[in-house]
C-alpha cells in the first residue's frame, strides 16, 4: 500500500514538498511564517486556512469570530516576520447551502480584523466544495525581515502576546461552558500582537516565530531551524490569574494550556544578551548550543520529548 | 428560510461580499482578476482554487496535471493584469487519506509550471479537510496593470491563445474516451498565453480578462464593468481545425465549446482602434455603446441572454 498523509504526519508531508521544490530564489521561501519576496518590495506574503469543524465549530464560532480568526491567523504570520500586513486575499470554498449571512458576516470579520492594522481585503476567489474552507493570504511590508533560523547561543527567548487564553477557552467550550466570557473571547477572536513584530525586529531579534501550533511545538521549528537548544524557564513564563482561576474547576494544569495552547497567536523572538527589549516582551528563556541528541527545546532543562505540548494535524 | 448561495449565485455572492468591503485604496482591489497593491511595487496578487470532484476528478487528471491547471489558473489571472507571476502560494487542505505521492505530484506540477515564467512557490499552508482543496496565490509585477474597466466604444476586441480545446478535451473525457490526444491535454494541462498580457499592457490595452467562466461569460464580465456593449463575430473567433473534426464525431457545434470553454485561460483585450496588436492577438470583434436593455456581449449584432455560454458555479 502507498504511503499516506496519516502515516508521516503534516511536517513529514512538508519535508516532502520541500524536497519537489528547488531554491526559490526568494529572500525568505518556502519553509518559514511568510515568504518575503523581492519585487521592488519586499513584500511579505502568507497563506492559512481553516477547515470547518476542524479549525472552527459553527456552535462554538460566530461566522464573525471565524472572520477575525482566520484573518487573524494570516496577519500573525506577517508580523512573526516583522512585518505588517497592508493586504488580504480571501479564498473561500462553501457548500451550496451556505447561508449568505453567514459569508457576510464572515467577512465583515475579516474586513475589521485587518482594519485593525489598517490592512483591506483586495481580491479573492469563491468556489463550491462540500466542506467549508476559508484560506486568507496576506500581504505586508516589511524593513528588516526576521526568519526563524537566526538565534544564536547566548540569546534571550522573549514573548509578546496572550498565551494558553485560547485554548483555556476552548476547554471551558469543549466540556459545554460558556464562561469565564474573557477566555471564550481569547479563543473566539483572538488578539496577536501584531506591532510586537515590527518592534521585536527593530530591536535587533535574531529569530522569530508566531505561536500557531502550541508554545513548545513552535519554539521547537525556531530551535531547529537555528539548530540551537531553547531552554524555557517554566517560571518565567506568564500565567494569567483567569487561567489558574479556571484551571482548578476544570481540573487542568494551567502551564498545560499556556506550553500546549496555539491560538493566541503570540509571538517569541530572540534577542542578542542585553538587547533593550520592547516593552511587550517578557524573557521567557535562554538559547543554548544544540544538545548532542539535537536541536529542540528544554524546559527547565528537561529536553522536550516533541509530544504533549502541540500537535500535528495529520496524526 | 434564510437565504443561501445557491438562491443568489456565485456572483451574486461576490457582490454581497463586495458590498461588505470598504474601498482598498489599492489601485485594483476586490473584483478584478488579481489586485494591485501598492508596496512600493506595485505587486500583483490573485488566488484561484480548484476542488476535487469538481474542478477536476482523479480518473481525469493525474495529480501532476492538477498542479499544471492549479497554477495555471492562478498565474493567468496574473497575465489578465498585463503582469508577470514571480512567486506561488500554496495553501492544500487534503484528506488524511490522502497518498503522499499524489501531494508530491502536484507541487510537482505546480512547481513546472510556475517555472514556464522563472517563478518559484515561496510558501504554503496545508490542512487536513474532508476533501481536497488546492487553492494556489500568484503575485507578480506589472508596469502598467490592464483592469476589466476600460473598455471604450470604438476599441476593438482581440483574443490570445487556445480556446475551446480544455472544452472539447473534457466533453471527451466525459465521454469515456482518451483521444484526441492533443484535446485530452488541453484539458489536462492547459497553455495559458501568458506572455500575452504584459504585451498587452505595452501595446496600449484598454482592459483584459482571462477567460476562466467561458467567453461568453467573461466577455460579458469585461463589458458590464465597462459599460459597454461587446460584439463579437463569429466568424472571426478561430475555430481549430481538431474542433470540427472532433465535433461532428461527438455531434456538438465547435463553436459551443470556443463560446463556452473557460479551461484554456485564453486572454481577451480591448485595445484602441488603429493599436499594432502584438502577433499573439486576433481581432474577434468590437466595442460600441451599451445597448439600452444595458452592458453586455453579442454575438453577430444579437445580443447574449447571459446563460449557454458560460456557468455560474452554484446554481
Amino acid at each position: 500500500m502507498s504511503e499516506t498523509i496519516a502515516d508521516i504526519g503534516e511536517f513529514g508531508l512538508i519535508r516532502h514538498i520541500g524536497d519537489v521544490l528547488p531554491p526559490s530564489g526568494a529572500p525568505v521561501g518556502f519553509g518559514d511564517d511568510s515568504a518575503v519576496i523581492d519585487i521592488a518590495g519586499p513584500v511579505v506574503a502568507g497563506v492559512d486556512t481553516m477547515v470547518a469543524g476542524r479549525h472552527f465549530k459553527h456552535e462554538w464560532a460566530s461566522a464573525e469570530d471565524v472572520g477575525h480568526r482566520a484573518a487573524g491567523a494570516a496577519m500573525a504570520d506577517i508580523a512573526a516576520m516583522g512585518g505588517r500586513c497592508v493586504a488580504l486575499l480571501v479564498a473561500l470554498s462553501l457548500p451550496a447551502e451556505t447561508e449568505v449571512s453567514w459569508v457576510v458576516d464572515l467577512m465583515t470579520g475579516i474586513r475589521d480584523e485587518a482594519e485593525e492594522l489598517g490592512a483591506a481585503v483586495v481580491g479573492g476567489d469563491v468556489t463550491r466544495s462540500d466542506n467549508t474552507v476559508v484560506s486568507v493570504t496576506a500581504l505586508g511590508t516589511t524593513g528588516r525581515a526576521v526568519t526563524r533560523s537566526g538565534a544564536r547561543p547566548g540569546d534571550v527567548v522573549a514573548m509578546a502576546g496572550r498565551q494558553g487564553w485560547a485554548a483555556a477557552g476552548l476547554t471551558v467550550l469543549s466540556r459545554g461552558f460558556r464562561s469565564p466570557r474573557a477566555l471564550v473571547q481569547a479563543y473566539q477572536r483572538p488578539r496577536p500582537p501584531y506591532d510586537s513584530g515590527p518592534s521585536a525586529a527593530a530591536a535587533g531579534a535574531t529569530a522569530m516565530i508566531d505561536v500557531s501550533d502550541g508554545l513548545l511545538a513552535d519554539v521547537h521549528h525556531l530551535a531547529r531551524a537555528s539548530g540551537v537548544l531553547v531552554d524555557l524557564d517554566s517560571s518565567a513564563i506568564p500565567v494569567a490569574d483567569q487561567l489558574t482561576e479556571t484551571s482548578s474547576a476544570f481540573n487542568v494544569d494551567p502551564l498545560t494550556w499556556v506550553l500546549a495552547g496555539g491560538d493566541d497567536h503570540s509571538l517569541v523572538a530572540t534577542f542578542p544578551a542585553g538587547s533593550q527589549l520592547p516593552g511587550m516582551f517578557t524573557v521567557i528563556g535562554r538559547v543554548g548550543q544544540a544538545a548532542s541528541s539535537g536541536a529542540g527545546v528544554a524546559v527547565d532543562g528537561r529536553l522536550w520529548s516533541g509530544q504533549g505540548g502541540g500537535h500535528e494535524h495529520f496524526r
